[in-house]
Protein backbone atom coordinates (compact mmCIF):
# COMPACT_ATOMS: atom_id res chain seq x y z
CA UNK A 1 0.00 0.00 0.00
CA UNK A 2 1.02 3.44 -0.88
CA UNK A 3 0.73 6.51 1.93
CA UNK A 4 0.67 9.84 0.59
CA UNK A 5 0.30 12.58 3.18
CA UNK A 6 -0.06 16.13 3.87
CA UNK A 7 2.04 18.91 6.04
CA UNK A 8 0.70 21.21 7.07
CA UNK A 9 0.73 23.60 10.84
CA UNK A 10 -3.14 23.17 10.65
CA UNK A 11 -4.10 20.44 9.02
CA UNK A 12 -7.69 20.22 7.19
CA UNK A 13 -9.16 16.85 6.33
CA UNK A 14 -10.26 18.26 2.75
CA UNK A 15 -7.29 16.78 0.96
CA UNK A 16 -7.68 13.91 2.90
CA UNK A 17 -10.64 13.32 1.93
CA UNK A 18 -10.46 14.20 -1.94
CA UNK A 19 -7.67 11.76 -2.36
CA UNK A 20 -8.72 8.56 -0.73
CA UNK A 21 -12.30 9.19 -1.94
CA UNK A 22 -10.80 8.69 -5.35
CA UNK A 23 -8.35 6.06 -4.33
CA UNK A 24 -11.38 3.95 -3.01
CA UNK A 25 -13.24 5.06 -6.48
CA UNK A 26 -10.50 4.08 -8.48
CA UNK A 27 -9.93 1.15 -6.53
CA UNK A 28 -6.13 2.18 -6.06
CA UNK A 29 -4.04 0.73 -2.65
CA UNK A 30 -3.44 4.24 -1.68
CA UNK A 31 -3.96 5.77 1.38
CA UNK A 32 -3.64 9.35 2.09
CA UNK A 33 -3.09 11.07 5.50
CA UNK A 34 -2.80 14.55 6.95
CA UNK A 35 0.27 15.08 9.17
CA UNK A 36 1.34 18.73 11.17
CA UNK A 37 4.78 18.75 12.43
CA UNK A 38 7.09 20.76 14.63
CA UNK A 39 10.20 19.61 12.48
CA UNK A 40 10.20 19.94 8.63
CA UNK A 41 13.20 19.03 7.63
CA UNK A 42 12.96 15.64 10.37
CA UNK A 43 9.82 15.39 8.28
CA UNK A 44 11.12 15.84 4.98
CA UNK A 45 13.75 12.96 6.14
CA UNK A 46 11.07 10.65 7.08
CA UNK A 47 9.19 11.45 3.62
CA UNK A 48 12.43 10.01 2.05
CA UNK A 49 12.73 7.42 5.06
CA UNK A 50 9.93 5.87 4.73
CA UNK A 51 8.94 6.02 0.93
CA UNK A 52 6.13 8.02 1.10
CA UNK A 53 4.72 8.34 -1.93
CA UNK A 54 4.04 12.33 -2.59
CA UNK A 55 3.56 14.80 0.30
CA UNK A 56 1.09 18.04 0.10
CA UNK A 57 2.72 20.79 1.32
CA UNK A 58 0.42 23.51 3.07
CA UNK A 59 1.45 26.94 5.77
CA UNK A 60 4.15 27.80 6.50
CA UNK A 61 5.99 25.24 4.84
CA UNK A 62 5.84 26.39 1.56
CA UNK A 63 9.09 28.19 0.77
CA UNK A 64 11.10 26.56 3.63
CA UNK A 65 11.00 23.13 1.78
CA UNK A 66 12.79 24.49 -1.04
CA UNK A 67 15.86 23.44 0.02
CA UNK A 68 15.01 20.22 1.65
CA UNK A 69 13.75 18.69 -2.24
CA UNK A 70 15.99 17.56 -4.85
CA UNK A 71 14.04 18.92 -7.74
CA UNK A 72 11.86 21.90 -8.45
CA UNK A 73 9.62 21.13 -11.25
CA UNK A 74 9.07 25.10 -13.22
CA UNK A 75 5.60 25.39 -11.76
CA UNK A 76 7.59 25.73 -8.29
CA UNK A 77 9.99 27.72 -9.90
CA UNK A 78 8.37 29.89 -11.06
CA UNK A 79 6.56 31.51 -7.82
CA UNK A 80 9.63 29.84 -5.40
CA UNK A 81 6.95 28.04 -3.49
CA UNK A 82 5.71 24.47 -3.49
CA UNK A 83 2.39 22.71 -2.49
CA UNK A 84 3.47 19.39 -3.84
CA UNK A 85 6.39 16.76 -3.47
CA UNK A 86 6.49 13.72 -5.52
CA UNK A 87 9.04 11.03 -4.30
CA UNK A 88 10.43 8.81 -6.96
CA UNK A 89 12.85 5.79 -5.29
CA UNK A 90 14.12 8.62 -2.81
CA UNK A 91 14.50 11.50 -5.45
CA UNK A 92 12.21 14.62 -4.22
CA UNK A 93 10.65 16.46 -7.19
CA UNK A 94 9.01 19.83 -6.17
CA UNK A 95 6.35 21.48 -8.03
CA UNK A 96 3.44 24.15 -7.74
CA UNK A 97 0.07 22.42 -8.43
CA UNK A 98 -1.80 25.99 -7.74
CA UNK A 99 0.05 27.48 -10.91
CA UNK A 100 -0.51 24.48 -13.22
CA UNK A 101 -3.92 24.67 -12.10
CA UNK A 102 -4.44 28.60 -12.89
CA UNK A 103 -2.48 28.25 -16.26
CA UNK A 104 -4.93 25.07 -17.13
CA UNK A 105 -7.92 26.76 -16.69
CA UNK A 106 -6.74 29.89 -18.42
CA UNK A 107 -6.23 27.72 -21.36
CA UNK A 108 -9.06 25.02 -20.67
CA UNK A 109 -11.53 28.72 -20.84
CA UNK A 110 -10.24 29.47 -23.92
CA UNK A 111 -8.70 33.18 -22.33
CA UNK A 112 -6.46 34.97 -25.17
CA UNK A 113 -3.56 36.46 -23.71
CA UNK A 114 -4.50 39.48 -25.96
CA UNK A 115 -6.41 40.26 -22.92
CA UNK A 116 -5.85 43.08 -20.21
CA UNK A 117 -5.75 41.71 -17.10
CA UNK A 118 -6.28 43.11 -13.33
CA UNK A 119 -5.37 41.07 -10.57
CA UNK A 120 -6.11 41.92 -7.07
CA UNK A 121 -4.10 41.16 -4.42
CA UNK A 122 -0.30 40.13 -3.67
CA UNK A 123 0.08 37.50 -1.53
CA UNK A 124 1.27 33.99 -2.56
CA UNK A 125 -1.66 32.76 -4.24
CA UNK A 126 -1.37 36.29 -6.53
CA UNK A 127 2.13 35.23 -7.55
CA UNK A 128 0.88 31.87 -8.67
CA UNK A 129 -1.53 33.52 -10.83
CA UNK A 130 0.57 36.28 -12.53
CA UNK A 131 3.08 33.80 -13.24
CA UNK A 132 1.00 31.60 -15.01
CA UNK A 133 -0.60 35.06 -16.67
CA UNK A 134 3.27 35.58 -17.75
CA UNK A 135 4.07 32.03 -19.10
CA UNK A 136 0.79 32.32 -21.02
CA UNK A 137 2.05 35.01 -22.74
CA UNK A 138 -0.08 37.86 -21.07
CA UNK A 139 1.87 40.88 -21.44
CA UNK A 140 -0.99 43.95 -19.97
CA UNK A 141 -1.42 43.15 -16.49
CA UNK A 142 -1.71 45.28 -13.75
CA UNK A 143 -1.69 44.16 -9.57
CA UNK A 144 -3.92 45.80 -7.61
CA UNK A 145 -2.38 45.67 -4.08
CA UNK A 146 -3.12 48.35 -1.10
CA UNK A 147 -0.43 47.11 0.09
CA UNK A 148 2.82 49.17 -2.09
CA UNK A 149 5.80 47.11 -0.93
CA UNK A 150 4.22 43.49 -1.57
CA UNK A 151 2.30 44.57 -4.72
CA UNK A 152 5.27 46.73 -6.54
CA UNK A 153 7.42 43.38 -5.72
CA UNK A 154 5.24 40.94 -7.13
CA UNK A 155 4.74 43.29 -10.59
CA UNK A 156 8.60 44.05 -10.59
CA UNK A 157 9.45 40.12 -10.38
CA UNK A 158 7.27 39.55 -13.23
CA UNK A 159 7.88 42.68 -15.23
CA UNK A 160 4.12 44.19 -14.81
CA UNK A 161 2.61 47.05 -13.49
CA UNK A 162 1.26 48.00 -9.79
CA UNK A 163 -1.49 50.53 -8.94
CA UNK A 164 -2.75 51.06 -5.11
CA UNK A 165 -6.77 50.95 -6.54
CA UNK A 166 -8.41 49.62 -9.61
CA UNK A 167 -8.29 52.88 -11.78
CA UNK A 168 -10.49 52.99 -15.19
CA UNK A 169 -10.07 51.53 -17.60
CA UNK A 170 -10.28 48.64 -16.18
CA UNK A 171 -9.51 45.53 -18.02
CA UNK A 172 -10.74 42.70 -20.19
CA UNK A 173 -10.31 39.90 -17.30
CA UNK A 174 -10.17 40.72 -13.42
CA UNK A 175 -8.91 38.43 -11.08
CA UNK A 176 -9.57 38.23 -6.88
CA UNK A 177 -6.94 36.62 -5.61
CA UNK A 178 -7.69 38.75 -2.24
CA UNK A 179 -9.71 37.46 0.27
CA UNK A 180 -12.27 40.10 -0.44
CA UNK A 181 -15.28 37.73 -0.69
CA UNK A 182 -14.45 35.25 1.88
CA UNK A 183 -16.45 34.09 4.97
CA UNK A 184 -15.63 36.16 7.80
CA UNK A 185 -15.33 40.14 7.98
CA UNK A 186 -15.28 40.72 3.88
CA UNK A 187 -17.81 37.90 2.71
CA UNK A 188 -19.95 40.93 1.77
CA UNK A 189 -17.25 43.07 -0.13
CA UNK A 190 -17.35 42.74 -3.80
CA UNK A 191 -13.86 42.52 -4.96
CA UNK A 192 -13.99 44.86 -8.28
CA UNK A 193 -16.37 47.91 -8.62
CA UNK A 194 -19.12 47.68 -10.90
CA UNK A 195 -18.00 49.68 -13.59
CA UNK A 196 -14.95 46.99 -13.76
CA UNK A 197 -17.15 44.20 -14.10
CA UNK A 198 -19.59 45.66 -16.53
CA UNK A 199 -16.47 46.23 -18.53
CA UNK A 200 -14.58 42.99 -17.94
CA UNK A 201 -15.34 40.29 -20.49
CA UNK A 202 -13.95 36.97 -18.14
CA UNK A 203 -14.06 37.33 -14.43
CA UNK A 204 -12.03 35.30 -12.01
CA UNK A 205 -12.04 34.56 -8.57
CA UNK A 206 -10.09 32.54 -6.61
CA UNK A 207 -11.41 32.71 -3.55
CA UNK A 208 -13.55 29.04 -2.87
CA UNK A 209 -15.38 29.16 -0.09
CA UNK A 210 -17.60 30.17 -0.60
CA UNK A 211 -16.88 29.93 -4.48
CA UNK A 212 -20.35 32.27 -5.31
CA UNK A 213 -18.64 35.21 -3.89
CA UNK A 214 -20.17 38.66 -4.38
CA UNK A 215 -18.01 39.24 -7.29
CA UNK A 216 -18.77 35.99 -8.84
CA UNK A 217 -22.86 36.87 -8.16
CA UNK A 218 -22.19 39.96 -9.91
CA UNK A 219 -20.50 38.97 -12.67
CA UNK A 220 -22.96 35.86 -13.37
CA UNK A 221 -25.47 38.89 -12.85
CA UNK A 222 -24.14 40.72 -15.58
CA UNK A 223 -23.63 37.76 -18.07
CA UNK A 224 -20.06 37.32 -18.09
CA UNK A 225 -18.05 34.33 -18.13
CA UNK A 226 -16.47 33.35 -14.48
CA UNK A 227 -14.06 30.87 -13.47
CA UNK A 228 -14.28 29.98 -9.52
CA UNK A 229 -11.67 29.39 -6.78
CA UNK A 230 -13.82 26.08 -6.76
CA UNK A 231 -12.46 25.27 -9.91
CA UNK A 232 -8.21 26.20 -8.59
CA UNK A 233 -9.47 23.75 -5.99
CA UNK A 234 -10.46 20.85 -7.92
CA UNK A 235 -7.77 21.40 -10.29
CA UNK A 236 -4.89 21.92 -8.19
CA UNK A 237 -6.09 18.47 -6.26
CA UNK A 238 -6.78 16.70 -9.53
CA UNK A 239 -3.23 17.61 -11.05
CA UNK A 240 -1.55 16.86 -7.04
CA UNK A 241 -3.75 13.09 -7.69
CA UNK A 242 -2.12 12.84 -11.09
CA UNK A 243 1.43 13.27 -9.96
CA UNK A 244 1.24 10.68 -7.06
CA UNK A 245 -0.99 8.28 -9.36
CA UNK A 246 0.07 8.46 -12.54
CA UNK A 247 -3.96 7.89 -13.37
CA UNK A 248 -6.06 10.87 -14.77
CA UNK A 249 -9.80 10.82 -12.98
CA UNK A 250 -12.81 11.61 -14.86
CA UNK A 251 -14.39 15.22 -14.74
CA UNK A 252 -17.25 12.88 -13.01
CA UNK A 253 -14.64 11.86 -10.60
CA UNK A 254 -12.98 14.95 -9.64
CA UNK A 255 -16.45 16.58 -9.07
CA UNK A 256 -17.68 14.04 -7.01
CA UNK A 257 -14.48 13.46 -5.01
CA UNK A 258 -14.47 17.64 -4.65
CA UNK A 259 -18.04 17.21 -3.20
CA UNK A 260 -17.33 15.06 -0.91
CA UNK A 261 -14.09 16.51 0.24
CA UNK A 262 -16.23 20.02 1.32
CA UNK A 263 -19.07 18.04 3.12
CA UNK B 1 -6.13 10.57 13.14
CA UNK B 2 -3.06 8.68 14.72
CA UNK B 3 -0.75 6.51 12.99
CA UNK B 4 1.10 3.37 13.79
CA UNK B 5 3.16 1.66 11.67
CA UNK B 6 5.67 -1.41 10.89
CA UNK B 7 9.39 -1.20 10.09
CA UNK B 8 10.80 -4.42 8.36
CA UNK B 9 13.15 -5.29 5.51
CA UNK B 10 10.46 -7.51 3.92
CA UNK B 11 6.77 -6.05 5.45
CA UNK B 12 3.99 -8.41 6.28
CA UNK B 13 0.34 -7.77 6.44
CA UNK B 14 0.03 -9.25 10.06
CA UNK B 15 0.36 -7.13 12.07
CA UNK B 16 -1.37 -4.33 9.47
CA UNK B 17 -4.50 -6.80 9.97
CA UNK B 18 -4.09 -7.65 13.66
CA UNK B 19 -3.81 -3.98 14.80
CA UNK B 20 -6.35 -1.90 11.86
CA UNK B 21 -8.81 -5.03 12.70
CA UNK B 22 -9.05 -4.04 16.73
CA UNK B 23 -9.02 0.05 15.58
CA UNK B 24 -11.96 -0.95 14.13
CA UNK B 25 -13.58 -3.07 16.35
CA UNK B 26 -13.02 -0.55 19.30
CA UNK B 27 -14.07 2.59 17.29
CA UNK B 28 -10.06 3.95 17.39
CA UNK B 29 -9.42 7.16 15.43
CA UNK B 30 -6.10 4.92 14.42
CA UNK B 31 -4.39 3.75 11.24
CA UNK B 32 -1.64 1.10 11.15
CA UNK B 33 0.52 0.33 7.81
CA UNK B 34 3.87 -1.65 7.58
CA UNK B 35 6.71 0.17 5.67
CA UNK B 36 10.12 -1.23 4.60
CA UNK B 37 13.12 1.16 4.70
CA UNK B 38 17.02 1.44 3.59
CA UNK B 39 17.46 3.96 5.52
CA UNK B 40 16.86 3.04 9.04
CA UNK B 41 17.90 6.52 11.12
CA UNK B 42 15.85 8.71 8.40
CA UNK B 43 12.88 6.50 9.10
CA UNK B 44 13.28 7.16 12.54
CA UNK B 45 13.57 10.61 12.13
CA UNK B 46 10.46 10.41 9.99
CA UNK B 47 8.92 8.60 12.67
CA UNK B 48 9.69 11.68 15.38
CA UNK B 49 9.12 14.22 12.46
CA UNK B 50 6.04 13.23 11.47
CA UNK B 51 4.37 12.22 14.77
CA UNK B 52 4.28 8.70 14.17
CA UNK B 53 2.56 7.35 17.54
CA UNK B 54 4.16 3.56 17.32
CA UNK B 55 6.77 1.84 15.35
CA UNK B 56 6.90 -2.10 15.07
CA UNK B 57 10.48 -3.23 14.19
CA UNK B 58 11.20 -6.44 12.55
CA UNK B 59 14.27 -8.03 10.80
CA UNK B 60 17.08 -6.56 10.18
CA UNK B 61 16.41 -3.63 12.21
CA UNK B 62 16.37 -4.92 16.28
CA UNK B 63 19.50 -3.81 17.61
CA UNK B 64 20.58 -1.24 15.39
CA UNK B 65 16.92 0.94 16.12
CA UNK B 66 18.93 1.13 19.87
CA UNK B 67 21.31 3.84 19.25
CA UNK B 68 18.18 6.16 17.73
CA UNK B 69 16.16 6.10 20.34
CA UNK B 70 15.62 8.24 23.50
CA UNK B 71 14.79 5.81 26.25
CA UNK B 72 15.11 1.45 26.62
CA UNK B 73 12.35 -0.13 28.57
CA UNK B 74 13.68 -2.73 30.70
CA UNK B 75 12.37 -5.51 28.40
CA UNK B 76 14.36 -4.04 25.68
CA UNK B 77 17.01 -3.65 27.76
CA UNK B 78 16.99 -7.41 28.78
CA UNK B 79 17.84 -8.54 25.40
CA UNK B 80 19.62 -5.78 23.55
CA UNK B 81 16.65 -6.09 21.10
CA UNK B 82 13.64 -4.16 20.43
CA UNK B 83 10.75 -4.99 18.29
CA UNK B 84 8.59 -1.89 18.91
CA UNK B 85 9.09 2.17 19.71
CA UNK B 86 6.42 4.34 21.38
CA UNK B 87 6.80 7.95 20.54
CA UNK B 88 5.42 10.11 23.21
CA UNK B 89 5.49 13.96 22.09
CA UNK B 90 8.68 13.35 20.33
CA UNK B 91 10.12 10.84 23.17
CA UNK B 92 11.19 7.21 21.79
CA UNK B 93 10.76 4.29 24.17
CA UNK B 94 12.10 1.13 23.02
CA UNK B 95 10.86 -2.11 24.29
CA UNK B 96 10.38 -5.56 23.38
CA UNK B 97 6.84 -7.11 23.21
CA UNK B 98 8.68 -10.66 22.62
CA UNK B 99 10.05 -10.57 26.42
CA UNK B 100 6.83 -8.83 27.41
CA UNK B 101 4.51 -12.15 26.22
CA UNK B 102 6.94 -14.56 26.96
CA UNK B 103 6.73 -13.42 31.12
CA UNK B 104 3.41 -13.25 31.00
CA UNK B 105 2.55 -16.47 29.60
CA UNK B 106 5.12 -17.93 32.06
CA UNK B 107 3.11 -15.95 34.92
CA UNK B 108 -0.56 -16.51 33.10
CA UNK B 109 0.15 -20.49 33.12
CA UNK B 110 1.13 -20.84 36.26
CA UNK B 111 4.73 -22.35 35.74
CA UNK B 112 6.54 -22.13 39.41
CA UNK B 113 10.28 -20.88 38.93
CA UNK B 114 11.33 -23.93 41.02
CA UNK B 115 10.82 -26.10 37.46
CA UNK B 116 13.68 -27.42 35.84
CA UNK B 117 13.96 -25.99 31.75
CA UNK B 118 15.43 -27.06 28.90
CA UNK B 119 15.35 -24.19 26.58
CA UNK B 120 16.39 -25.61 22.61
CA UNK B 121 17.69 -22.33 20.56
CA UNK B 122 19.91 -19.58 20.88
CA UNK B 123 18.83 -17.05 18.52
CA UNK B 124 16.79 -13.75 19.04
CA UNK B 125 13.75 -15.09 20.06
CA UNK B 126 15.56 -17.72 22.54
CA UNK B 127 17.33 -14.59 24.05
CA UNK B 128 13.87 -13.36 24.96
CA UNK B 129 13.26 -16.34 26.69
CA UNK B 130 16.18 -16.97 28.46
CA UNK B 131 15.73 -13.40 29.80
CA UNK B 132 12.27 -13.54 30.93
CA UNK B 133 13.30 -16.72 32.70
CA UNK B 134 16.03 -15.59 34.59
CA UNK B 135 14.16 -12.41 35.46
CA UNK B 136 11.22 -14.90 36.92
CA UNK B 137 12.99 -16.46 39.28
CA UNK B 138 13.77 -19.78 36.66
CA UNK B 139 17.44 -20.86 38.13
CA UNK B 140 17.87 -24.32 36.63
CA UNK B 141 17.97 -23.74 32.99
CA UNK B 142 19.87 -25.25 30.23
CA UNK B 143 20.24 -24.10 26.82
CA UNK B 144 20.36 -26.69 24.11
CA UNK B 145 22.12 -25.39 21.13
CA UNK B 146 23.74 -27.55 18.63
CA UNK B 147 25.57 -24.34 18.29
CA UNK B 148 28.41 -24.06 20.37
CA UNK B 149 29.30 -20.69 20.43
CA UNK B 150 25.99 -18.70 20.22
CA UNK B 151 24.98 -21.50 22.69
CA UNK B 152 27.48 -20.94 25.20
CA UNK B 153 27.12 -16.71 24.71
CA UNK B 154 23.24 -17.02 25.19
CA UNK B 155 24.15 -19.05 28.46
CA UNK B 156 27.10 -17.12 29.28
CA UNK B 157 25.10 -14.19 29.39
CA UNK B 158 22.55 -15.59 31.75
CA UNK B 159 24.04 -17.62 33.94
CA UNK B 160 23.45 -20.36 32.77
CA UNK B 161 24.11 -23.85 31.32
CA UNK B 162 24.56 -24.90 28.02
CA UNK B 163 24.65 -28.63 26.56
CA UNK B 164 24.80 -29.57 22.78
CA UNK B 165 21.95 -31.94 22.86
CA UNK B 166 19.26 -32.59 24.96
CA UNK B 167 20.48 -34.97 28.02
CA UNK B 168 18.96 -36.84 30.58
CA UNK B 169 17.78 -36.26 32.64
CA UNK B 170 15.31 -33.44 30.67
CA UNK B 171 13.12 -31.37 32.78
CA UNK B 172 9.84 -29.85 34.12
CA UNK B 173 9.63 -27.35 31.46
CA UNK B 174 10.52 -27.53 27.82
CA UNK B 175 10.91 -24.77 25.50
CA UNK B 176 11.41 -24.73 21.53
CA UNK B 177 12.39 -21.47 20.37
CA UNK B 178 14.55 -23.67 16.92
CA UNK B 179 12.41 -23.39 13.79
CA UNK B 180 11.99 -27.14 14.14
CA UNK B 181 8.26 -27.92 13.32
CA UNK B 182 7.97 -24.96 11.42
CA UNK B 183 6.29 -25.04 8.02
CA UNK B 184 9.51 -25.65 5.65
CA UNK B 185 12.11 -28.33 5.37
CA UNK B 186 11.67 -29.23 9.32
CA UNK B 187 8.40 -29.34 9.56
CA UNK B 188 7.94 -32.84 10.30
CA UNK B 189 10.54 -32.93 13.41
CA UNK B 190 9.75 -33.35 16.55
CA UNK B 191 12.10 -30.91 18.93
CA UNK B 192 12.61 -32.91 21.48
CA UNK B 193 12.59 -36.56 22.35
CA UNK B 194 9.89 -38.73 23.59
CA UNK B 195 11.92 -39.48 26.61
CA UNK B 196 12.15 -35.52 27.07
CA UNK B 197 8.13 -35.27 26.16
CA UNK B 198 7.15 -37.97 29.05
CA UNK B 199 9.16 -36.75 31.71
CA UNK B 200 8.27 -32.94 31.39
CA UNK B 201 5.12 -30.92 33.34
CA UNK B 202 4.94 -28.48 30.58
CA UNK B 203 5.77 -27.89 27.02
CA UNK B 204 6.31 -24.58 25.83
CA UNK B 205 6.85 -24.11 21.57
CA UNK B 206 7.09 -20.57 20.47
CA UNK B 207 7.04 -21.60 16.75
CA UNK B 208 3.85 -20.00 15.47
CA UNK B 209 3.40 -21.34 11.69
CA UNK B 210 1.45 -23.73 12.35
CA UNK B 211 1.24 -23.77 16.27
CA UNK B 212 0.14 -27.25 16.47
CA UNK B 213 3.44 -28.59 15.67
CA UNK B 214 4.73 -32.05 16.25
CA UNK B 215 6.05 -31.23 19.55
CA UNK B 216 2.69 -29.48 20.38
CA UNK B 217 0.82 -32.60 19.04
CA UNK B 218 2.79 -35.00 20.76
CA UNK B 219 2.67 -33.01 24.32
CA UNK B 220 -0.86 -32.78 24.17
CA UNK B 221 -1.05 -36.28 23.04
CA UNK B 222 0.83 -37.50 26.57
CA UNK B 223 -1.74 -34.89 28.66
CA UNK B 224 1.12 -32.38 29.28
CA UNK B 225 -0.41 -28.66 29.50
CA UNK B 226 0.79 -26.50 26.31
CA UNK B 227 2.15 -23.07 25.67
CA UNK B 228 1.89 -22.10 21.84
CA UNK B 229 3.76 -19.71 19.69
CA UNK B 230 0.30 -18.43 18.70
CA UNK B 231 0.00 -17.24 22.02
CA UNK B 232 3.09 -15.77 21.92
CA UNK B 233 1.98 -13.89 18.81
CA UNK B 234 -1.44 -12.72 20.00
CA UNK B 235 0.60 -11.62 23.30
CA UNK B 236 3.28 -9.51 21.77
CA UNK B 237 0.76 -8.19 19.11
CA UNK B 238 -1.77 -7.42 22.35
CA UNK B 239 1.15 -5.36 24.30
CA UNK B 240 1.86 -3.48 21.23
CA UNK B 241 -1.48 -2.77 20.89
CA UNK B 242 -1.98 -1.69 24.55
CA UNK B 243 1.64 0.85 24.30
CA UNK B 244 0.03 2.27 21.26
CA UNK B 245 -2.94 2.87 22.72
CA UNK B 246 -3.39 2.77 26.59
CA UNK B 247 -6.50 0.65 25.91
CA UNK B 248 -6.53 -3.67 26.34
CA UNK B 249 -8.93 -5.57 24.46
CA UNK B 250 -10.84 -8.31 25.87
CA UNK B 251 -9.47 -11.83 25.15
CA UNK B 252 -12.32 -12.06 22.51
CA UNK B 253 -10.99 -9.43 20.63
CA UNK B 254 -7.83 -10.45 20.89
CA UNK B 255 -8.41 -13.95 19.63
CA UNK B 256 -10.73 -12.37 16.74
CA UNK B 257 -7.95 -10.04 16.00
CA UNK B 258 -5.45 -12.72 15.80
CA UNK B 259 -7.69 -15.07 13.40
CA UNK B 260 -8.35 -12.35 11.34
CA UNK B 261 -4.52 -11.35 10.77
CA UNK B 262 -3.81 -14.61 9.92
CA UNK B 263 -6.21 -15.65 6.97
Amino acid sequence: MTLCISLAARPTDIGTRFHNYLYEELGLNYIYKAFTTTDLPAAITGVRGLGIRGCAISMPFKEDVIALVDRLDPSAQAIDSVNTIVNDDGVLTAYNTDYLAVARLLRGHAVPATHSVLVRGSGGMAKAVVAALRDAGFDRVRIVARNERTGRALAGQYGFAWQAEVEEPAADLLINVTPLGMTGDDADVVAFPQHAIDAARVVFDVVASPSETPLVIAARETGKPVITGAEVVALQAEEQFVLYTSIRPTPEQVRAAGKFSRR
